[in-house]
């Protein structure tokens, strides 16, 4: 998690999204983060969290935790939100939960894959998204008041929403959107280089791997590949493991169990390295 | 939330629903509030508690929370209503839920969007929606006589009522309804030049994209476009982001994952901003 | 609730009901209301047992609270209704739920809608209506005799009872049963004039309009109309709304939300108030 | 509930039962009562407790509860059956549950419409219907040895009997079987008029309308009618209400709420109170 | 349960399942017992515990209990299994389920219908099922190394094994297998004159019966019968029951609802004992 | 479990899996294993396990559990996987669940068929599988930094994955993969031979006839046979079984209740043991 005090986590902006959402900050609009997995959500929040609590025009002051982010899940309550009272050697403390925690010290909370959590959590964070800013605590009976410095953001993948878990436009209609995608071959060569320590041709070569591969998606196969995937298979070759081989691991047996698909994403990798 | 000193809520009439609001008040008649989502249900709430519990004719005195509202969902026991024993340092204490706490001391409980709630809690409210103004708690033994300037109003958006959440016959027939759309073009110009702070110019040209973008309804684009998103767009514009921009971050995007909804919406900025 | 010593709770009847209530009590059978909702079982079963419990010759003694009403859903628990354990300050104490209560302590218990409740509450009642007349609480390992004054009675709606949601014959056949209807226009026309306080020529264009709005049950509105909504449009036009306005909040938006089936209502109300 | 001084509770034999179950008792055969709803089964054990536990003949000693009966429904839990730990100032004890009870103390215990108690109660009697006799209790981390005057009873009605809430065959192979038939025209009118106080021409015309209702299972009403209702009839007559406002309230709307069942009910009480 | 002083349980081996049983143990290979209800299972289980921990040649030492039963159902948990804290008078001892008093003391634990558990009661045996043989214990934060004379044996019957209800490869390819199936006519016929008491005439006159009916099975009906239902036939008619009247009880009406399985059944018995 | 100093578990490689694995944990890499039930994915990873924390040039330093194994299924709380405050004795103690500890004290943590666990368990180990490699403990209010020597392996089959056990693309993208599949027949041989102890030409036989069972595919038996039933048919034999009994018992038997397939089963046991 970004301190304060270390270098900003690596991002790669792809459009105008660090400035809409500085503006979005400004005015505490809250945000949604849209997009296929493994294409920089994270990221993104983690530098912007880092940005804008490092410069001191933007906030009131530092914040002891500049980003909360809770992976959202089915099984995520109301209560693993807001927090509870702890009973530990015969005396109860209340522990405020990571979202009461942000709304009282500051901070942006970032709820990752907003649609796989409970209704009840979707519908706790109305009160913090409109003009009220309030989050109110029923087991304190306090309605707390949202730190000035606090701002929710949540992020979906629409590639897999289902009729199922889709967010209610009364919850949706309370957040602009920045809308993601795959870097450009470029910058995702880029990032590939960067991270994984192999050199610029090799990464290029992998980035392109990546492009045909996600051109799958026309042909049944849907979920595309993470930049992560692209970056692992870079790392397993900067380690001497050969490229075909390191191909086969971080790609073709790690993006589907379908023999068919398997021998899809093997033809591409075949391409480059026969 | 509406505290009794402070200015009333910003709240600009559509009709005769102040009115209607105080004649039920007057009578104690429960009320339901239904309409589109980001109408201006939960302003109109907040206006009219700040307006009754504000005038000394209306109400027998001042209350210290003249409106609490509840955000329903699939979750919310009768206990998270009515109350729970809290064991605090050896010690245990009843704490009033929110209802049993408006139903004690005064002032209108709001549960909003009460078709989410469970049947628990529907059925909740029967004895204080009729003659007899009574809130059993059986965990207290316990039978509340609501305070006498206890009201009960709820809401629903008909949008997304679908046949497994249905208001009962039993609960619905205990209303009395004021029924909300989406405010004129010149109120909802208005609106968006008082909250967004841009010039009246701009203010209606949003209105009227957010009239157009209501008009796709009849493609098939059901959830229409909140007065909220359309403040947004504006707030960013003041902000400094390029209307276009502006629009795809606050409208666009913000409204749906579905790309021929997206480029319908967006044809529709095009108009304005090229 | 009615307490022994306050007046009557207002109710007319329709038939021969009291005196059937009358002969089921002087025998102890256990009694099953049936019929529409707002007809005015609740009505009904309140002045029942204000008027058995405050006549010497019907009853052993007077008792506490002569009516307990419990609004069944599907989560009620055996245990809500029966007891617990509380644990209070050090200190645990068991606390009767009401239907232990009413049968340590006599009086009417009254199981609102009980299709609605849980399988282990309907099974509950079963020793309590044949001729044990017992209640086994297994947490405080006794079995409780009924007192000589206490009554189980039900009600439903045979309107909404689904194939899943229906009682068992081996429930149902321990109940005698009061079947209700609305009641006929002069006695609705009486109880609206009584309740809202308008004049008796309004009350009985109102309980007109209920008549019409009945008879859209041909053309698949279900529901009909409670007495009490009439009774709210008194009240708002008593209030001095205007009646077309009363009849829109009271009657055309609190009945549905199906457009066809408002402009329904609305052609009924328009034919009086045009 | 049978104590062992009172008199036997009534119960006119329909067949061999008595014998039967006395040769059951005699082995210690887990026996299982079949039938429909309202004919008699719960009497039967009822009388069977008393007359076995008031004969020193074929019981080792008297016992304190002679029956103990446990309603089953789909939320009794094997806890429920066998027993808890129960938290009382500061001290904690271990309660018995009823099943625990008759298998330590001795008596008949009656598990009452089997099919509708969940799987972990079905399997938790197994080691009792067997050469083993024994109930593991997990929760004291023992195994207790049933009481050599305990006998285990279970009934269902196969009217109801669903393909989800079946017997499985490693549970009902466990059980002897009874099965039981409403009473003959002679049996119930004798039974009517003993339990309502008629005189014996009503009592044999109301067992006359039960037999024809009873027919009207060729017509699609499976549920027949149980002796209970009739005696309900029985017992309004002696109150002195009409004999057709009686059948109406105990019979005609206590048996079903569809109408084209109710008119041929009515009709067959019209042949004999026209 | 077979304690190792008292003689052995009644078993009359089928085949080879004895010597089976014994190669397995020796090697420790877990153990499936596969076959239709009340075929002997159980009882040859109790046997093989009672000849194996009565034999210093097989086993390290006697131990307090050679074999701990568990009948499974859906509601079975893993604590169940494993063990829990339990609080008693302020104090709290961990209390070991009968898995890990099995898995920690020695002996052979029985898993009886292994198919009805929850899917973590099952997973939880498979690190006793491979060549680890452990059970980790979170809540200890232990990992318990099996006893050197534990052994797992779980047991379901085909017949009724549902595609819900299945094994998972994982969890069946830990275990040998030994198929049951009923015993033969005179084998039969013995056990039923064992353990009833009648003479073996009439044992074998049942035990033909029960041959009879397992042949319809070719007729619809699946389940056969339990010899222990013909155990407690011939039990009756040693009680003095006739044997038409005893067939009744113990096979034809406990066998099935279905009038016309029924009436196949006493087809069977009539020729008998017509 | 694999302790630093006894000998390494025994692991015949099939291809190049051992030098991928040491790839995957110099860069902590996670690592998915794929491949049918008993194929040895659970004998690589002890394995590797004690190559690595036995290797000091591997790892920063000995750990004291190289290998923590959580056999996953859909009762897996993300509790059980974390830890929980335990109450002992009147003081309260956090007690490290076994995902917290390995992340804590380093090792490797192997989540056995993780596709069976719950939602929230697989997103729990988001945040421990990207650039963060932190445990976010709310309970604790603690973010856990992962030891330097943590890694996380996860497994599945994807034989039975179904579309509603399926990881998550967002999951799934966060791996490298490892695919595997049953031993050639040479190893296969090696195998039983040494974990068995029979003579090298019954090992082969028995490897034989496990190559004709798993070619059934093509016949609808999609299982497989795992080498441990193969071993399971050699640890019979060595103690003295027939041949034709031992596969009865440990392959026809064990692997299905289908007649037909048993049927299949034993034609391909019949050749070579007639």
């Amino acid at each position: 998690m970004a301190s304060a005090g270390a270098a900003a986590p690596y991002y790669l902006p792809l459009g105008n999204e660090v400035e809409l959402f500085l503006a979005a900050f400004s005015q505490r609009l809250p945000v949604l983060l849209k997009g296929p997995t493994g294409c920089g959500k994270t990221r993104f929040v983690e530098h912007m969290a880092w940005r804008i609590f490092n410069d001191e025009a933007l906030v009131n002051a530092a914040v002891e935790r500049p980003l909360t982010t809770i992976s959202c899940h089915e099984d995520l309550t109301s209560t693993d939100l807001i927090g509870r009272y702890l009973f530990v050697n015969d005396s109860s403390d209340w522990i405020d939960g990571p979202l009461t925690s942000a709304v009282r010290h500051g901070g942006i909370c970032y709820l990752d894959e907003i649609v796989e959590a409970r209704k009840d959590t979707t519908v706790l964070i109305h009160s913090l998204t409109d003009h009220r800013r309030i989050l109110p605590i029923d087991k304190l009976n306090q309605v707390l008041d949202a730190h000035p410095d606090f701002l929710l953001v949540i992020s979906y993948n629409p590639g897999y929403q289902s009729i199922l878990k889709d967010l209610k436009p009364s919850t949706r209609q309370r957040f602009m959107c920045l809308q993601f995608d795959y870097p450009s071959l470029e910058r995702e060569a880029e990032i590939i280089r960067v991270e994984s320590g192999i050199d610029p041709a090799q990464a290029t070569t992998l980035a392109k791997v990546g492009l045909h591969i996600r051109n799958l998606r026309e042909h049944g196969f849907e979920e595309g590949v993470s930049t992560r995937l692209l970056v692992y298979a870079g790392t397993l070759m900067r380690e001497g493991v050969a490229p075909r081989q390191a191909a086969d691991a971080a790609l073709v047996h790690a993006l589907s169990d379908d023999e068919e698909v398997q021998q899809a994403i093997a033809d591409i990798v075949d391409v480059v390295w026969p």
